[in-house]
């Protein structure tokens, strides 16, 4: 069985991870120390760690397990996850410690930098989304190094130029990720794929695994938006946990309701459900310095959902005929449109809350700049990397081998579904 | 396939799903803020949160993948459980906080309101497992609601009359629940239900996936035990902690040995096994106060496991044949005896620890009160809700679509199995 | 099917476990009580209970669902290993109080106890990997016992003679579990094991399962090896989570890419990936106290994975031709090999850091001499467990039977994949 992949994955993935990973620790050894000091931002180890292994499970098993519904692709949905997310994991602890290092000599590690180094990840499996079945791994780590780079210059574009807080910016990861997925998917479109693969559904047994990759991101999303909510105001934090907590509940509820009612038969679809209960959380994580409320919170996760489920249902096959994006777990939807949802409601909060007129509109206009700059980063990064991986010889599967387990992994004596 | 019962989700349940969150969103935009006040009880955020994210794994992971064993329902077993366990939880956070907002104006939402909700919850979810397969969703919610409301009830009556503490009141969720479940199947009882059902069975796969619901349930049952012990008495919570453990641990030893006596062919039966470890962290949940050494904690362990088992194997089916319950999950055997089990034990050992004879009669007295309370407005909200069920607006399934995803959820290309 | 090993379980495994199970709530009733002193080493209940429910996931459900993989023997590997974690963690926890008991006339319960118990109890899991398949349950009550028994009889004789650190000596678990259980298959080798059993395989869907639980364990082994480390230093236990981390990110990536360059046809192989993933976790939780910087663990980690993969790859084979070693889950490269890899990354480490020449003779010697007490009881305890479990009275299942759970589970209809 494709046996002409086979040597790809040997002649070029083996030799890309061992010399990649053999830099990261040469570059470990000369500039990467553990921080000594314990309190960081007041949290000592304790307190942080729980949160810090939520983040964890959401990034290596939430979206690993999420990419598991294709039928048969599961090997390298939850696989490949794992290796994108170390690969990335680490660059990004480097790429994050470039100011460290400039001022103080070496880059320290501690959970709070693994934790935005994690965050910096979940872009691009974000992103990994609208490409899932389509690539080879060789390509998938080519897209999280760029990802990641891409990520962290505009998040340092966005501090130097209009003061943003890393904590905003790096919430705009959703919104990030889905742009950069979207150019991705329209520079490697493949012909033909206005008819669906024949591998490209789900079964039973997937549809499971990927409700439990969806469940524990659903679960502990509270921790991904409150995780980096500095805690020395007393009930911020409580305040992000519980805001997200409603938002995703509201969420979960009305996707169901609106997927139903769009639904051609009246049924609900799994994957479709999965998809769009997230979408209240990550509005809200987008907002979440604008929100004080829990019914704000809960507007918003019902608006959301409203607009996630209807994308997905509409939307993502429109984006296919039209504009020839092929985007497999419709990111758009899912991270892109509740991602512009929440930066919308931040502005409109804020402007509420302000007390005059000039300051509305700067802060307007600072906010709108904020998004444009974004999407622009997202967009040209997602531009020269589709670029790049549209080169022959990261040799790219065959259309007949996407959404197939086969073309990279061993089964013994074949006896899959025999 | 099933278009009779598609038009029935989408003209029942949308609309349902849709003016109850609506209606939510609108109550907690007058009544309902993020408690400002970070230190309840003593416990900080920080040292609450892992907690509150253990009982969250419960609730929505635990007892939404142990209803997938059924070979055609994982995906209506997990993903109803999501939607209702959302939808009772913010219908809970608003009855139990009536009272604070009686005094305060405004009801509060902290981590332990959320922890609170979601034990009313797991009342709930515990009731659905004696009709998991027989309804469609919109029943669920409409139990759902009533059930919380009856539970609500009896706590707030059980502390009125007899000054008994939310913490122990809120433990009898396991009798409640059970009980409310066995009178909601006796009266929604369907002809035909002595003859198993078609699909009313496990296979090599959907066992693992409620096997892992089970150990979740399983690990994090200490933390669903000792949640709300108050911290502020040194200890009590360690305690809480050990004896759960060591009950859970002897409980699921001798439920397999109990499970392997009393098989006509002396094999393991994992569905049988998954229910009754869990009996020992049930029956000592319902002890806990009383409760002080390791030796009774697994003493009432290894009580529970036996009965559970033995429930399991002959009184499921006499509850069947003789009394017209059909308990898909052998609810009465899983929580309800174990639970009774616990209750017996609190007043046996409360007993043993009376100074005098006759403080020994009164706490005796209050203590079978409790009981004969709870199981009266258990017993009673059933029925009612069990009435309102029956009238066919909301379009039961028929017997032959039941314990079958394929009258709610879409498959793509009926690829099931093929 | 099979009805001549139900009897078996039925005859041998329920008394077995009822016996030992009323005996342990004997001993506990006369000799164990909870630790009523809330603060130990420094540590309160909130901030060491996440810890102590992270490691308590490594061993029911990391291990648990790692033992899935096999297509027809997932019910038993998730099973079994329930019962067998919680009958060797009970006994534990009376082998490591035994002291405590002498001097103070009771055996303290705490977190830190359980933890302890559970990380014993790890080292059994480890060595059951040898034999997964090949046994019944009764066989494997047996081996927990008394390979618990040797591994508490090690620690003691390394901290009497060597005046090794509790914290160094359980850290050898992985050593001890690997050299136990490989002297254990050797001694109960089955003729015609060299031709692959017909069921030793996996699927698309046990695959799955497996990854689960393996990246459970990737998740959770920074806690795993952290757990113990005094946080009374500041930073100790930083130091120890961010090594780990960083180890296990290399070591996932190394394996992958070794694997690929080893594997005949170039492939990936999901099992082959699972199990070298944690050789980094491994070999650095050995060498733990010796590693400083994050470039050593990360080196450590590389190194693992090297060694891991290559032994996966040919020693299994040869360990099976050559020494009639049969070893199910490759136990010897997952743990043995790595644990070594890191017994003597410690060894050059503190000579590294050694101020003179004879104070580095020193610690080597004491480090070779550690070294050769623990091979030496790991292999006579696992000689004479093999000689006990030769004795045909606990009725081994045939040779065709292995690798089935229908040997000793209940499937209703035999509906399994019909």
């Amino acid at each position: 069985m494709a046996p002409q992949y086979a040597p790809s994955l040997r002649s070029r993935l083996a030799p890309l991870l061992l010399f990649l990973q053999t830099a990261f620790i040469i570059i470990y050894a000369f500039f990467v120390e553990v921080d000594s000091n314990v309190k960081v931002d007041g949290e000592t180890f304790s307190n942080f760690y729980a949160e810090f292994q939520d983040v964890n499970v959401i990034v290596i098993l939430g979206f690993g397990f999420l990419c598991t519904f294709l039928v048969r692709y599961g090997f390298s949905g939850s696989g490949f996850n794992l290796l994108v997310a170390v690969m990335a994991t680490q660059w990004a602890i480097i790429l994050n410690g470039i100011e460290s290092w400039y001022y103080r000599g070496k880059i320290r590690v501690n959970l709070r930098s693994l934790v935005v180094a994690e965050m910096c990840t979940a872009s691009v499996l974000i992103s990994m989304g609208t490409m899932l079945g389509k690539t080879n791994p060789v390509h998938l780590i080519i897209i999280a190094l760029l990802e990641v780079s891409g990520f962290i210059v505009n998040e340092w574009v966005l501090q130097t130029l209009l003061k943003v807080r890393p904590l905003n910016s790096i919430m705009l990861l959703h919104i990030f990720g889905a742009f950069f997925g979207l150019m991705l998917t329209w520079i490697l479109y493949r012909k033909g794929s206005e008819q669906r693969f024949e591998k490209e559904k789900f079964d039973s047994k997937t549809g499971l695994f990927s409700m439990l990759g969806s469940v524990f991101l659903w679960m502990f999303w509270p921790t991904f938006n409150s995780v980096l909510v500095d805690d020395r105001t007393p009930g911020r934090k409580l305040g992000a946990v519980c805001s997200t907590y409603l938002a995703l509940a509201v969420s979960a509820v009305t996707a169901a309701a609106i997927a139903l009612l769009s639904h051609p038969k009246g049924k609900l679809n799994l994957i479709h459900m999965q998809s769009c209960i997230l979408a209240g959380g990550v509005a809200v994580g987008v907002s979440m310095s604008a929100v004080h409320q829990p019914w704000e919170a809960m507007t918003i996760g019902f608006s959301a959902a409203i607009i996630s489920t209807i994308g997905f249902q509409y939307l993502k096959i429109h984006m296919l005929l039209a504009f020839q994006c092929h985007d497999t777990c419709a990111t758009l939807s899912t991270h892109g449109l509740p991602g512009l949802l929440g930066w919308l409601s931040h502005l409109l909060l804020q402007i509420r809350d302000s007390d005059d007129h000039t300051m509305a509109i700067r802060f307007a206009v600072f906010h709108i700049c904020t998004l444009l700059i974004t999407i622009t980063i997202s967009l040209s990064t997602g531009f020269v990397t589709g670029l790049l991986l549209k080169w022959n010889f990261w040799r790219p599967p065959q259309s007949k081998k996407c959404f197939d387990d086969q073309a990279f992994w061993e089964f013994p004596h074949n006896a899959v579904r025999k």
